[in-house]
């Protein structure tokens, strides 16, 4: 598909959305590397394997306070006006208490954490009974199993821990530890690179190239390094050279840039030459001048040079290629509010509509900021959330609830 | 205050969760330093100053679409059967345009981004008109400012861009680069170190050290840098020879176990021989046992050893400190949910609710998981959000809409 034949085409040459993915999942990537690594460090990346304990946590019955194990059916009358009184064996500190046991009429100063003596099966606060030497007045019964953690209550044998493209957070690593799970089988981080191509954004042209530095700090997380590969002016050859110097080392390149009928094409009929187009120009806006190639088994899209129109593109096709990969299953956060003014949507596009979710009285609500203005950065800077209008809606109401994708604070 | 008196301390001796911020406010810290930095390596970092556009944005008028940009009143009466013509005078790339001009019956050929040439007021789409050669057939009219940009509309002289205390987001940065703004005011990214205490999970003692890796893992941020500083026994001069080793090179520590009234209240005793105790036992639930020292102007917090309480504890003070010394406003998403049970709370208590938030026809509701288990990361595990339960209530009604803030992806 030649410069030409791209030059003067409308909408009528656009592909749908979900067209565009289901070209995209029929083609032959390069395969997500998998590693194993510690435990530790997997936090943010993608697990690539459901993860299930292999033991129970707590291994043993602990105590979750500080205060004295019994037997509960001894302490079962205790008042504060009729206490009862306990010989106090010793003191258990936290962790395994070893071969520690009692028997009716005794108790074990514990701490929290302390593994039950053998024969006890609850705990009384510290502060519902008092200790004087060995001897130990206990004011308030506790039931059976009242402050123990029981082995197993917390996590127990077989269950999972962690889902297969979920992404893994501190409450994940933990609770591997807390079964002895040391290493983790994640996708190894994509490392995905951004050239900018235009003379205009050349230095000393006088336009700042602002796409980079947003795409750059907005798409960076623990799965998905982003790394700054420069500008190249409108010329094929450097488009080419920054191009092939970038594809070995890279799991995904984006190019902004040459994608209107401005700069002579020049991005895609270098990508021509490199691989197969999978699709190019999507019923999306902002961001509908997107392609995507694959040139070996790497992708390589290609998006506007406009900041707002670039960053939609990417949001659009990033989370689903990562899907497809990795079986990644959501990045951001997503909630539901009410549109606060009814919004226009064009027919047949799916359009990313840039909302300012609020608190009130009556739950989230969104503001629309806008649709259009690919170029328009206080769309996002005024914006805490982004929400899809499916093409085969012509708007939204007033007070319609969305889902929409949490790109900053809701105060 | 020694250990006996702390020992068999109740509820009794202690102190709201607002008293607890208002001691912290009313000491001496260390100021927060401030470093002027590259905007592009400002992504995450607080902000140490509101941040103005010195220009506007766009600095000129320039086309917002593929197309050609006319004077809007030569086209009013364009349709389709009734086409109006105009010569075409050049093509404008994007960027500036230089010196082009356009005079009536005129057209330039524009690109997405172009400067428009002096005297048009519109840009007719590629898709609604026809060139051949230098003749321009136009099939529909166009507004005055029709797919243009205007001069400053995006982001005008003065207007704020960022406020003292937020977050620096992809966004934010970007904005800065469109007015010019280099190098911007922001916090230096403090440095919490975290020492874990306790026999038990020394090496090779039988219990896993889940606190550690929750906590560096899930406090760390561009913002807030967290470091591990190992396991030490306890021991009074091990404790304080880590503490002591650590204090000059972090911002703040954090230090978990040896809280409760076992473990001999070793970090409390040694804490008290190097600094002022700002406050010691909070009713906040889990995580209670929470004390903070000020060590010659840095902040020591002592948490719990057991991890749900000491994520808490952190949790629950961190923000107020950081709000403190940076003016930080926020740091993770907050939603609005309604909770589908009802939540019984202990009088006096500020309690910390796990909850998991779904969403359903009816918006966002969020399934309340626990409030007790100091120890038990399942409950962290299966949440995505927090919600605070105040010390003035009894509870939270079943469909009441509460604040949450969110720790893991909402389905």
């Amino acid at each position: 598909m030649g410069s030409n034949r791209r030059r003067m085409q409308g909408f009528s040459s656009l592909i749908t959305f979900s067209t565009a993915v289901e070209r995209m999942s029929g083609r032959e990537w390069e395969v997500a590397a998998v590693e194993s690594i510690e435990v530790l460090k997997c936090s943010g990346r993608i697990s690539a394997a459901d993860v299930y304990a292999g033991e129970n946590s707590p291994a043993f019955n602990r105590s979750a306070v500080d205060g004295y194990a019994v037997i509960s059916s001894d302490v079962s009358g205790a008042s504060e006006y009729n206490f009862i009184t306990l010989e106090v064996r010793g003191e258990i500190e936290a962790g395994r208490s070893g071969s520690a046991s009692l028997m009716h009429g005794e108790a074990y100063e514990i701490y929290t954490g302390g593994e039950l003596p053998d024969g006890s099966d609850a705990v009384v606060m510290a502060e519902y009974a008092e200790r004087s030497g060995n001897s130990l007045r206990v004011f308030r019964p506790v039931r059976k199993y009242e402050n123990v953690s029981r082995a197993g209550e917390d996590i127990s044998t077989g269950q999972k821990i962690i889902g297969s493209g979920e992404i893994i957070r501190a409450q994940h690593l933990a609770a591997c530890i807390a079964v002895g799970i040391e290493r983790l089988q994640v996708f190894r981080a994509m490392e995905m690179g951004i050239i900018s191509t235009g003379n205009e954004i050349m230095p000393g042209m006088g336009v700042r190239n602002t796409t980079q530095p947003l795409l750059l700090s907005y798409f960076s997380s623990a799965y998905l390094r982003t790394h700054d590969l420069g500008v190249v002016p409108d010329d094929p050859a450097a488009i080419r050279s920054a191009l092939e110097k970038s594809l070995s080392s890279h799991s995904i390149l984006a190019i902004t840039g040459g994608t209107g009928l401005g700069s002579g094409d020049l991005v895609a009929d270098v990508l021509d030459g490199m691989g197969e187009m999978v699709f190019g120009g999507v019923m999306i806006r902002p961001g509908r001048t997107v392609s995507l190639y694959n040139v070996g088994g790497k992708p390589v899209f290609s998006v506007s040079g406009l900041p707002v129109a670039a960053l939609i593109s990417l949001e659009a096709f990033l989370d689903p290629f990562l899907n497809l990969l990795t079986g990644l299953k959501r990045t951001r956060a997503v909630v539901r509010a009410a549109v606060t003014e009814r919004v226009a949507n064009r027919e047949g596009m799916r359009s990313y509509l840039r909302v300012r979710v609020r608190n009130t009285e009556k739950g989230l609500v969104a503001d629309p900021l806008r649709i259009t203005g690919s170029g328009i950065l206080s769309s996002l800077l005024l914006s805490n959330g982004i929400t899809v209008i499916p093409e085969n809606r012509e708007g939204l109401e007033e007070g319609e609830i969305v889902d929409i994708t949490l790109i900053g604070d809701v105060y």
